[in-house]
């Protein structure tokens, strides 16, 4: 989507959020910082409008989160007590993504789409869908600053946290100078930037060590040193009395070894359902080897299932990882 | 110094670099991102305006570093051939930590010192000293820009990576909205951003990788997860073929461990030559600790050296330790 056609399907999200009282927030299954920080901001935003907001709980909120200026915000809610005049999903890329609530995207009136990843289905009503964006939360930003709702230090500490989490505190290649000067704008409402980096950051608990400890003994590499793949299974899970979620961090470890330019971690969710996120470096699109098992992503971050034992699942990637450097 | 001051000092330093022609710059012994950052980056741009510009090499460049471009700038000079018309000291809180350079500034006709250090001693004939700077990268970005020297991609690049190392990738609480501000501007010049991040932060070696997981085998913790203790040995060096530099990121992985206050690093140098780092997170002092043992440093980050052998030398400091939480 070019930059005219963006500010124009801002404007019409504008129009949208203007015509509707009840508005349903929700973003996908299996949370992120940007998925949380953005449907909090646009939530408290929205609420500053005298709008009737409803911030929807797809999925439990990991720990690391639950930190968030009005996290509590984010709740369980039964469609079938209410009209949705509006559903705005946030970061999901399609209908799918955003796990049981789609039944609400489906019921609801008009669908507002806005959303950062390449592989965006344009689902909604109007899509508000920017693969040069760092993260939904630049998009939310820039719709907030739009309809001139002024900032307050919780909308500007969830856009950060949406943000800073996405791009790996600015570092990934995803980061404009746009997305510093967004920034620059967060940080001069005076929020507490160096509680929510200790909170980010400084925070893993005792069991995300022990796992990530355990699981980088583990260890493979492949392809000249070029491959670097890691497992973890139900079993190493028990040994460390950690959480799937727990992984976080991981993947990206084993791609910042110098020669990798591919780095896989394999998730045993169940005995025959693999989750696996893969990341690139420099030039491998991962999105594309991701897309063979029905994935998808970013260039340089994606995930897909599969559903065979870990052994056969690391077997398969790496057959289609092998294939993408040819 | 206030702002007003700043204004003022950087004003006399454009004066004292118009009346100057042959111009020294250096930084201090065991060089930083800040300190390779900032005087590639002024050396350059006094280039353009046609100084006679002596980039001089205070100590060796860590191979991190050797992918700025115009590296080979820095480099060995003999003051006695020369008359330093001025001589400019960037990111040097004094001028012992020039080391064996500090006789040119000594013998310079002018002195220009630049530093965000609390503890700079103004040396200079002029001094633009700003501890609310993230990065005396951040001072030479305003240095440049008030001088009305036109920014290129090779001297954002230098001072982009002087601020990325000085603030973890913006994540300290030193970073700014003027920081961000800053790097917008420089990205702005199109860097290719990627590649230096890639350079800093995903170019760990395998052999310091496989040094990360084998010290991190032997983490203990005591003090209800308070205290974080990992030793390096000689035999894990050999055992995985890595360097002592290559502890780098050990201490700070966990430091960040959610319930750790202090983090403590024993690196056995030789047999009863111990040196050892310790972090903290929020509140205890290891500056105070570390000085027990004739070392020092920062609240948050310093070191010291104990003449026992590790076992003895863990001992000693935990006492100390466990001392700071009375
Ligand atoms: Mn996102
Ligand atoms: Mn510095």
């Amino acid at each position: 989507m070019n930059n005219d056609s963006l500010d124009n399907q801002m404007d019409l999200s504008i129009e949208l959020i203007k015509q509707s009282k009840k508005i349903y927030i929700g973003s996908h299954i299996q949370p992120d910082g940007d998925n949380i920080g953005s449907i909090l901001a646009l939530g408290l935003a929205l609420k500053k409008i005298e709008k009737e907001v409803f911030i929807v709980k797809t999925d439990e909120i990991p720990s690391d989160y639950t930190f968030l200026p009005n996290i509590d915000m984010i709740k369980d809610y039964d469609e079938k007590d209410n009209i949705i005049d509006l559903f705005i999903a946030l970061d999901a890329s399609d209908l799918d993504r955003l796990g049981s609530k789609k039944t609400m995207v489906l019921k609801a009136n008009k669908v507002l789409n806005i959303d950062h990843h390449k592989s965006n289905t344009y689902f909604g009503d109007v899509n508000v869908v920017s693969e040069n964006s760092s993260a939904t939360g630049e998009l939310v930003y820039r719709l907030i600053e739009k309809m001139g709702i002024e900032l307050d230090k919780d909308i500007a500490a969830c856009i950060y946290t949406a943000i800073s989490t996405d791009t790996g505190s600015f570092m990934y290649d995803s980061t404009t100078y746009e997305t510093h000067e967004i920034v620059a704008k967060l940080l001069k409402t005076g929020i507490d930037k160096n509680n929510i980096n200790i909170n980010l950051y400084q925070n893993r608990s005792l069991e995300r060590t022990k796992l990530f400890i355990k699981a980088l003994d583990g260890l493979e590499t492949c392809f000249d040193n070029k491959v670097a793949i890691v497992k973890v299974t139900q079993e190493l899970l028990k040994e460390s009395k950690a959480k799937m979620e727990d992984t976080e961090g991981i993947v990206s470890f084993i791609r910042d070894i110098a020669p990798v330019e591919v780095a896989c971690l394999l998730k045993e969710f169940e005995k025959n359902q693999i989750k696996i996120s893969v990341r690139s470096k420099r030039y491998i699109d991962v999105s594309q080897i991701c897309e063979k098992f029905n994935g998808g992503g970013h260039k340089r971050a994606a995930g897909c299932t599969i559903y065979e034992d870990v052994e056969k699942a690391k077997e398969l990637i790496l057959e289609e990882i092998k294939e993408s450097f040819r």
